[in-house]
C-alpha cells in the first residue's frame, strides 16, 4: 500500500528543534518513503489531497494502564485509601477472564481518537491485554506488573513465570509492532531480592523495565522509614538500573537521584493530570530537563486521569510547570511535543518512530488545522501544545496502516466495545 | 418554536447538589417547559430522540475578550513584557474597525462549540463586539474595558463616553440577551478618582462592574508600594464593591481580602489556565470556596489560554486545586460544575439561568455520553469535570434557539469567520 499526502503541512525537526514544511508525505508499506518534494515517478501512489491538515508523529503515551478504563469515574474525590482499597482494588478483583481485553480495547479507541499511536501498558491479566493490541493494530510495548514481597515469594513467582511465557509466546509469533518489558510494580510493592529475580529474567529475555518511582510523600516517607533510602536509590541498589528503565510518575526526586538518572540514562515518564487528580503533587518537570534526562509523558490509567488523551496532558505538563515555576519558558511548546513524541519513543526503545523522516515508520497523526480553536495560524507548534484538545485528530496511521479516519476506527469495533465494558461495569459495580 | 426531547439523562440540582434524573425536557419559545415527565398534552412539541446524551446548563465563560483569538499562538513562551509590550500591544494598535468584530465572532464560534451558552467580555472598541453577540445568538454581558490614570483624564472620558453610549444605544434595542457591565480595566490602569466616575456612571446606568485584580506578584507589589495597600483594598476604598463585582484573577488574595469579598458579595472569576501560562500562580480556589465566595469561571482571552473551551478550563480547576492542596477532595466535580454554571449565572447577573428547571431560560447543552472518552457511565457528573474535552457536546441551545447541532453552527458562518480573520493575522503580523 502506498499513499501519498500532497498540499499538507508537516511536523518535522531540524538541528534548531521543529520546523513545519509544506509539502507531500509519502508512505510505502509501513514506511515513510518521501517528506517534503514528491519524487517524479508516483506510480502505485494513491494520493490524498492534505490540505488543512497538520501531518505530525503519532503520540507516545509513556505510562498508562489501559484496561482501567472501566474503572473510569468510579472513585473521583475520594481520600487516596478509600479510592484504592475501598474502591479500585474491590472491583480489580471481580474482574473475570476477558474483561481486560474490553477494557484495554477501549483504552486503545479512546487513545487513537486522540492521537496516540504507541503506549507502554501495565496490568494484571496475561495474554489478553497484548491479544487486544494485536487486534487493534496499534503499537504497545507490554508489561505485566509484578509484585512480590520476598524472593521466592509464591505469588510473585507466579506473576513473574506467566510474564516470562507471555512474552516468549507473543515475541515467536510477532511482527514487531508489539515488544515487551517487565514491571516491577513499585518499591513498596516489590521486595530488593524479588526486583533482583525480575532484572535476572529482563537480562535474560533482554527487555527493559518499566516501574512506579517516587510517586507519593507517603512512598518517600515509608521507604525511608524502611531502608533509610530514598525509593530511587532503592531500586539503584538492586541494579535496575543498568537496564533500560521507564520510571512512571517521579514527583519527588532529590538532586542527587537526578544524578543517578543522569547518570545511568533512567527515562522519566511524567504523568501531570494523574498526578494532581490523586493530590500527589507536582512534578518539576523543568529541573528535570535542565538535568538532562530523557523526560517522556503519559496518561497513567483512566481510573486516576480520567481519560488517555495525550494532547490534554501535553496542555497541562507545559503550562503546569509555568505556574509553579512562575516562569513562562519553563517547559515550553516544543519541549512538550519533544516529550510527547521523540522522548517516548526513546523511552520505550521504539526504533525509528517518534519523528518523521524518511525510513522511519509510518506512525502518524493528521490534525485539523482549521477547527476554530487553531486558528488563525500564528504558530502552529504552539496550538498543539496550548489550543488543541485531541479532537483535531481526523487521521491515524500505525505502521502505515490507517486505523481511525474522521472519527471512525478501523479495527475496533465501537458498539461492540461499549456493550460488553457496560456488561463489566454492571457486574463490577454491583 | 417548542421542542421535547425525550429518553435522554438531565443534570438537575437538589438539595444535595446535582443529581441526574432520566426522562423528557421540553423547551417552550426560550423557556424550559418542563423537565422529567412530559405534560399528557404535548401537541405542538416537536419531539427530538435523547437517547445517549445528557442535557446539562450551558457553560458561563465568566471572564474573556473574545476579540483577542486573532492574537492566538502570536507570543507563547515569552516572558510577560515581551508577551505585552512587544507583541500584543504592537498589534492591537493595527486593528482596525471590523477586526474586533470577526475576532469576536471567531470566539463566539469556538465557545459554542465547546458548550458555552453565556460570556462575560471586556473589550476595546464599541458596538462591533456586540454586533457578534447580537448576530450569533449567544448571551453575553458586555464590558468596555476602561483606563484612565487620573480623573478629568482625557483618553479616560473619552472611553467611558463611549461606554455610557454603547449601553444606552443597544438596551434601547436589546432583547434581554445581551446585558451590560462597566469594566474599569484593573488597579494598576485606572487611578481611584477615575474609577470613582466609572461606579457613578455605573450607578446612573444601573449595572454592575468587571475588573482584573489580584493577577501576579507584580501588581500586589507595585500597589503596595504606590499605595500602600492591597488591590483588593485599593478597589474597596473607591466604593466599588458597593456595586455587583465580577473580579477576574484574584490569584494573591490575604485573609483580610477574602474576609472584604466575602462581606460584599464579590464574585471571583478565576482562570485557572491563563494563569498558569502567564506563569502568574496558582489561585486557591478551595480557600475562596470554604469562605463562601461566589467563585466563577473563565478562559480569559485566547492570546493567554490559548482557546476559548471551559470544559478545558473546568478540568484544571477542579485537578489543580487537589494537587496544589494535596487534597483530593479540595474541588471536587460537583464544586466546578457548580462554578462553571449557576456561579456564574449569579456573578453575570443573569437571572433564571445556569440550571435547569422549569421557567429557567433554555440555555442548554447536549453531551454524548457515549463518546469512548466518557464510558462507561459509572459517574457521569465526574466525566464532566475529568474525562471530557467540550468536543462531546452536539448541540447548543440560548434561548431556546438551536445555535449549534452535531459540530454545526447555525448562525456564524465559519468559513467566512477563517477567511476573515486569516486576513486580519496576516495584516497585523506583518
Amino acid at each position: 500500500m502506498k499513499m501519498l499526502f500532497r498540499n499538507t503541512k508537516i511536523l518535522c525537526e531540524n538541528e534548531n528543534g521543529f520546523e513545519i514544511i509544506d509539502g507531500s508525505i509519502g508512505i510505502d508499506g509501513d514506511r515513510i518513503a518521501f517528506v517534503g518534494e514528491a519524487p517524479e515517478d508516483i506510480s502505485g501512489y494513491e494520493t490524498v489531497d492534505g490540505k488543512g491538515q497538520l501531518v505530525m508523529p503519532g503520540l507516545i503515551n509513556s505510562h498508562t494502564h489501559a484496561y482501567m478504563t472501566v474503572f473510569r469515574n468510579v472513585a473521583d474525590d475520594l481520600m487516596f485509601d478509600d479510592w484504592l482499597f475501598g474502591n479500585i482494588m474491590p472491583r480489580e478483583d471481580k474482574l473475570l477472564p476477558g474483561d481486560s481485553y474490553w477494557g484495554t480495547m477501549l483504552g486503545i479507541g479512546e487513545m487513537l481518537k486522540s492521537g496516540t499511536t504507541a503506549f507502554l501498558d501495565m496490568y494484571i491479566f496475561t495474554d489478553e491485554n497484548v491479544q487486544a493490541v494485536e487486534d487493534s493494530g496499534i503499537r504497545a510495548v507490554m508489561s505485566r506488573g509484578l509484585s512480590g514481597i520476598r524472593a521466592g515469594d509464591e505469588g510473585g513467582n507466579r506473576r513473574l513465570s506467566e510474564a516470562v511465557a507471555e512474552i516468549k509466546k507473543w515475541r515467536s509469533q510477532g511482527n514487531g509492532r508489539i515488544t515487551f518489558m517487565l514491571a516491577p510494580h513499585a518499591p513498596y510493592s516489590c521486595a530488593p531480592d524479588y526486583i533482583k529475580e525480575v532484572l535476572e529474567c529482563a537480562r535474560e529475555l533482554n527487555v527493559g523495565i518499566h516501574t512506579h518511582l517516587a510517586e507519593s510523600r507517603n512512598e518517600i516517607k515509608n521507604i525511608a522509614e524502611t531502608y533509610g533510602c530514598t525509593p530511587v536509590e532503592y531500586m539503584e541498589r538492586t541494579g535496575m538500573f543498568d537496564l533500560p528503565t521507564v520510571a512512571a510518575h517521579c514527583v519527588y526526586l532529590t538532586d542527587s537521584d537526578m544524578d543517578i538518572f543522569a547518570d545511568k540514562g533512567v527515562s522519566i515518564a511524567t504523568n501531570p493530570v494523574s498526578n494532581l487528580k490523586l493530590a500527589n503533587g507536582i512534578a518539576p518537570v523543568k529541573k528535570y530537563l535542565d538535568r538532562g534526562i530523557n523526560v517522556c509523558l503519559g496518561t497513567d490509567g483512566a481510573a486516576s486521569n480520567n481519560c488517555l488523551n495525550m494532547f490534554r496532558d501535553l496542555s497541562f505538563l507545559t503550562l503546569l510547570n509555568k505556574g509553579v515555576f512562575e516562569d513562562p519558558l519553563a517547559v515550553s511548546a516544543e519541549d512538550g511535543l519533544r516529550i510527547a513524541t521523540v522522548n517516548g519513543a526513546k523511552a520505550l526503545g521504539l526504533e525509528n518512530t517518534g519523528s518523521i523522516k524518511a525510513g522511519n515508520k509510518a506512525d502518524l497523526i493528521f490534525i485539523d488545522i482549521n477547527r476554530l480553536n487553531m486558528f488563525p495560524h500564528n504558530n502552529i507548534i504552539s496550538s498543539l501544545a496550548y489550543s488543541a484538545n485531541g479532537s483535531e485528530v481526523t487521521r491515524v496511521m500505525v505502521d502505515g496502516k490507517i486505523l481511525m479516519e474522521n472519527g471512525e476506527l478501523k479495527t475496533v469495533d465501537e458498539e461492540r466495545v461499549r456493550f460488553e465494558v457496560a456488561r463489566i461495569a454492571d457486574r463490577i459495580n454491583n
